[in-house]
């Protein structure tokens, strides 16, 4: 940048660096995208074809930034992506860091748009976009353990808006009495409400809608129990 | 978010609030743009295409923060865009404000490219991405510093960029002549350059070129000499 | 500091550099001094020695960081010292400003101990000691602002004290019913109490103990309406 | 504190809250040591009355906070405090930590000097006093690189300086004779320059010289090879 007399505003600026051997974890949420799905009719209580553009626009952040990232996990409009404890990305400056991988994906997300919703163009009155930050975890049990919240979290989302939307769309319910007839109850509770009411198995949902979705750093996509492989998924890090 | 006994990994979370009553500025900056525009054959050393749709992107994010923003100041790959001092935009959480605003930036960049670039299609391995930061200002003078520097930053690239490639385009030099030639000049002696040896008078050049983009917060773009208007720009805030 | 294979670890330091053109405050506050003053006897509710050690050791700090200072700021075991804003001290680092201002109070504390309290000794199983933060304040009304909040807090603890004691000692009152009495009133009724109960003018208490302490940053020691003169005092600054 | 239509200034105040599960090192280092030991005459290349009481006033801030504290490591005007992983002193706020260590310690360095100075008063015109800083460590490795290089950092120093003070004191060099002599030499040149020209055997010197003090969390204070016993030092934690 050219030097003049203003140069001294450049003092005003600071860097957060990211403490060094610790594991950086990129959470990327969408923003507003509860208006954002309605706008473009998303299928309720899940969209498949736009849970396969967050994977895909995943899986490109993914394969830019391999040499650095374990994996990545996402479900519904947000995804985490977790660096190497010992990344040197960016020299480790937390701004760089979640603002360049926010904006990477945002720029798959409208870029790849066409490919799955074929029938549907975004209009620039409604685009996607999404916050992000960066959040470091000193050792692997704390990072598996974020990684266990997030998956633990698709379930019990995930449970809980298809008992939601199956009471309304197969049992005629209003979104209030449906959710007055979830209310209190548990996991297992749930599931019978789903069987009882609605002739639902929860266990037949698809995987990706129970599990969420991980992106391998070799770019596999995976829909599993990330609990039970929790060990093996870090074994090499 | 749901609990569960891995919940306690929020706490690894921080977040950084924006000191208050300080003018925020948003920068955002193009990553390894050089490389992009060169896949694209951006024209040299400007693109009008390229700066048309930056400053049709930089409007959208002014409009849609336009309570909260004085202005926004454009050039080349990068935008800054000035908040009010008593803006209480996201709580003024500095990770939110620098995400959110990258993210809108670089959704708007991808879905308005082909209105501008009209013969050209983006491909998915060469996307437009960009950093971005928050700076905060604790007086007008300060803030006015600040875009007067990216004024002055403009005026000086320019008129370096704009000889360069002109004496390799019209008089036939190597980048490395014209580099040499150029070397060790100041302002006066690049225009004379120019006018001499390329037969270009540099006050004939685009404003937008010479002057650098303004977005108002009602939305127009203007190609001011910032400085002289420097106190009109702020009066209101 | 020695180089070695360790000298990595330097690696792991962060240094908070605090915002420039902005007037820092440092805030000094006695640690567990409610027990500490109950072991050395400290009168009820103001002990003129103690407050009186505090103003010295203000002074001193005043006095090595002149050049730096506008003034200080001090009631009961807290002391507030206001920089310039251009004050350049330490670089600016938040880190070394709050603990060498501290560690010079805390020395100058028990180095003056027995000037004031001339038969009491400190036993090193009771020693003062004190935290201290920064804040910084971007423009001048803010900072005035910070004096003044710090004087209306002298004020109405010190009113509220005096009504609480003299109850105590003056009515016999426990404790608890001191509290009774005084709960909910305001300001002007806390005073009538004073007067109608105890038979005292609180118009006629000592200025220190009313107004708190003002140390110039010249030395001078003060006992004055700060929020009448919040002007002149930010004069020259 | 009182409410008032000033409270608003406290949202200018931040905490910084180090990161859970890391490993916090609190180092107080003497402000203007150099100029302080030259006022109070210390012997050089070391005083041990002066090491005494550095020991002193550690054992005594061990002792206060012993349940969060591991060990603490001093050499010359420097001393570190190695807080366990998981403790939750001051809600691990940075601020706290850093000034409250550094209030104590010096609180304990003025009045335990007449223990240790028995002929020499302090005078309040040269105070002793101490930064402070927090730095976290994520896992045990990086923080017994810590503490070793601390103590590699003793070595280095008492060498040189044991060599350096003994050429003059012993051979009557100037500090420029004795800085040139010294220059470029490695220490088993430094050792053999000692036992040559000094006749002294540098394993002969006194072990707190050559080791610095480690002030273990039970209290007693050793001067051991902490980098071959570095394992046992941190076993329990």
């Amino acid at each position: 940048m050219a030097n003049s007399r203003f140069g001294y505003v450049r003092d005003f600026e600071t860097h957060d660096t990211l403490l060094p051997q610790t594991y950086i974890v990129v959470r990327i949420d969408g923003k507003k995208f509860h208006e954002f799905s309605k706008h473009y009719d998303f299928a309720k209580p899940n969209d498949e074809r736009a849970l396969r553009l967050m994977n895909a626009c995943a899986k490109n952040v993914v394969m830019q930034y391999r040499t650095d990232l374990i994996l990545a996990y996402g479900e519904s409009d947000e995804y985490s992506f977790i660096l190497r404890r010992d990344s040197a990305l960016f020299n480790r400056r937390s701004d760089k860091i979640a603002t360049l991988f926010v904006s990477l994906f945002t720029a798959n997300y409208v870029s790849l748009w066409p490919k799955f919703f074929t029938d549907r163009a975004l209009d620039g009155k409604h685009l996607p976009y999404f916050d992000s930050r960066c959040v470091v975890y000193p050792n692997l049990t704390a990072v598996k353990d974020y990684l266990s919240w997030r998956f633990v979290d698709t379930h019990i989302n995930n449970l809980y808006n298809t008992a939601f939307w199956q009471l309304i769309q197969k049992c005629g319910m209003t979104p209030q009495e449906s959710e007055n007839r979830l209310s209190g109850t548990v996991s297992s509770e749930k599931q019978e409400i789903l069987f009882k009411d609605c002739g639902i198995n929860y266990n037949n949902e698809p995987e990706m809608f129970k599990k969420g979705s991980l992106v391998t750093n070799k770019g596999a996509i995976l829909h599993i129990d990330v609990i039970k492989q929790i060990d093996e998924l870090f074994e090499e890090f």
